[in-house]
């Protein structure tokens, strides 16, 4: 038996506790959480087959009061000694995809960043938001197959874009980022049955990072009048720690002002804004703070607004906030809007940048207030650009 | 032991055998083929266990091989004394939806439709079509979970539409049909490498009939910037039975001429239009018959183009051609289209309509040529309104 150290400035301390999957040589994937630089295998911990399973999927399928109970023992159990057999170093283990990812929608809830896009892409419109902007949480479904953990390379798509006459096939030249925070859907709601803003936080599991890798030039050609489709499909990455919601009361702060007013479907009865903060690295350097405060919509808004047609939501579902940007040029979650659609480019690490060239790594990072006046991390969500295949 | 009757213009003759899953009551759902009028439960007849799992997704992930040497195996086990314990009737099973569902993409292949919308929705563009349509297929994500076998009822969804001072929320008035053909990929292929045009037959499995339900006031208030979402992802209707496209060899024809000439990876080596013939039926009255052959883009093309960025596929994965609409009046696959925006409503067994009523029931049906002279059917994609909930 071992007694944890753990430091009383980690972002992973007792405040904290996120799920995710680990390997170790020779052994298939189980659950785990992080507390400090510990993996601490939670099958062996809790004596609970359920986290023997390769995901967190079988766990967050017993809904939310299991959750509840086994924070509370798990709270419990990593502060006094624990079995030798269940404790890793970080550094040994490998991280897997937290969990199986159903259906994938990724919304638009930043009002800094939907107006940035509005001003670069339709210049000569009076308001850079569209006429729906403030009435719902736009949003649309993406590729569930193409969502990898942090530290896996993100290949360069290779797609059709708009030629001087007639579209071009090539590597993407404008590949962005887009620093998001994604909900995984615990547990959902059959058809037919929406989910009020209300009972939000019994469906919501936790929460991770979230990169959207876009190429724009992709994306400016193809998305009319669907949606984005190839310029995203590619590839995004998740953080491999899902933070409980429930590790997150602290953190809730009230969302900016909704006005026009919402319809009642809307109506917030708690507030539900999440007061983190996140970090972009871009090779090395820190380019940008996106405050996830300022986002216009919330989580439980995004959740109620996709079932309020009826639509039903499954344990995996995995819905994005959207790009995270506030109000000042050093705190956008996107290149696009840090460089102003590439004509300012930035200086990175010694380097011009406009989009992101092959061996670039990005790297993002959060913090949230937890229980107890500690910070919450998120772990990080990494990827580095490799070369188009021929 | 059985000799099976199936009459020589049965639509389910031995030049077709489709894969579906069944039920009878106290019994996990398997895989079984449909022979005429009988359902021939295929772990039974071909001793093999895979078939007695409750989808097709085992089977599929065998591969092209396995799927080529099951259906020798099938047409000849079929055609001699099978065993009594292997059939039902029709009639006294359940057909389950056949395959779990991985990623579902939508695409908007036909141009005579295409070019309906844009005549209804941009009636000032001198050109009906964007101009991305003619280069690459177009399409978007939707929702796996929303994904229902025919049979099943379809609650009309609520939700936000615009209004005279403002959006109103209630349910929605201008509910529709899209006729589709869905396309069920067996084997996928893995991120980072492309599904060539070529090899598309070895990895798509089979053919479906697909309706995928819009609410089209829900979706023009919704859908920009970033496409359609609640508007469509309230449910959508597969027929229960999968037609392997190694049935359909028949019916391949040449796809319509494609010009301006499309960028490489979309050019076709063999014919990948398909000669299938839908039926719209509206309470009882056919008043549509789209013909899938005058389709601009071919499924080979949809599978390569979605592919071409790195994305990757998965047994499950389910794409859809887009409403199906033929030149004529009497050949569209929407109502929208039919009724022209609702301006001019049709007589439908005796009743006037524009869009659909609550108690509407709309069935979907196709024939294709099959081998040796015979006709291929598709079994039915039938559902009926039923009111929204309170």
């Amino acid at each position: 038996m071992t007694r944890l150290e753990v430091g009383a400035d980690s972002l992973f301390g007792i405040a904290n506790l996120p799920y995710g999957v680990y390997s170790v040589p020779g052994q298939t994937p189980r659950v785990a959480t992080r507390y400090g630089d510990h993996v601490v295998d939670l099958a062996v911990l809790l004596s609970n087959p359920v986290f023997a399973e390769p995901s967190l999927n079988p766990f967050m399928a017993q809904g939310h009061a299991r959750w509840v109970e086994a924070r509370e023992r798990l709270r419990d159990a990593v502060a006094v000694d624990v079995p030798d057999e269940a404790v890793h170093a970080l550094d040994d283990v490998t991280l897997h995809l937290p969990f199986e990812v159903a259906d994938y929608v990724d919304f638009y809830a930043s009002e800094h960043h939907a107006a940035n896009l509005g001003r670069l892409f339709r210049p000569d419109n009076p308001d850079p938001l569209l006429p729906n902007w403030k009435h719902l949480p736009v949003g649309y479904h993406g590729r569930s197959a193409s969502i990898v953990v942090s530290g896996t390379d993100i290949v360069r798509p290779s797609g059709q874009r708009k030629g001087p006459s007639g579209p071009v096939f090539g590597p993407a030249a404008r590949l962005d980022i887009e620093a998001e925070i994604g909900f995984v859907v615990g547990t959902g709601n059959p058809m037919g049955t929406p989910i009020p803003a209300a009972d939000a936080a019994e469906h919501i599991f936790g929460v991770v990072l979230f990169n959207d890798w876009s190429a724009r030039d992709i994306q400016a050609w193809e998305y009319v009048p669907l949606g984005p489709n190839l310029g995203k499909s590619f590839a995004s990455t998740v953080s491999p720690w899902v933070v409980p919601l429930l590790a997150l009361d602290t953190a809730r702060v009230a969302v900016p002002d909704q006005r026009p007013a919402v319809l009642p479907y809307l109506h917030l009865p708690e507030p539900w804004g999440l007061d983190l903060t996140l970090e972009v690295t871009w090779n090395g350097a820190v380019v940008s703070r996106p405050p996830y405060a300022a986002m216009y919509w919330s989580p439980a808004q995004m959740l109620a607004h996709l079932t309020v047609n009826g639509a039903p939501t499954r344990t995996g579902d995995l819905f994005a906030s959207g790009t995270v940007s506030g109000p000042a040029g050093d705190e956008v979650g996107s290149f696009i809007e840090l460089t102003w659609g590439g004509e300012f480019p930035v200086t990175v690490a010694g380097e011009e940048r406009t989009f992101l060239e092959d061996g670039d790594e990005v790297v993002l990072r959060a913090t949230a207030p937890g229980a107890d006046g500690a910070r919450i991390g998120f772990g990080e969500c990494r990827g580095r650009i490799l070369p188009a295949r021929a």
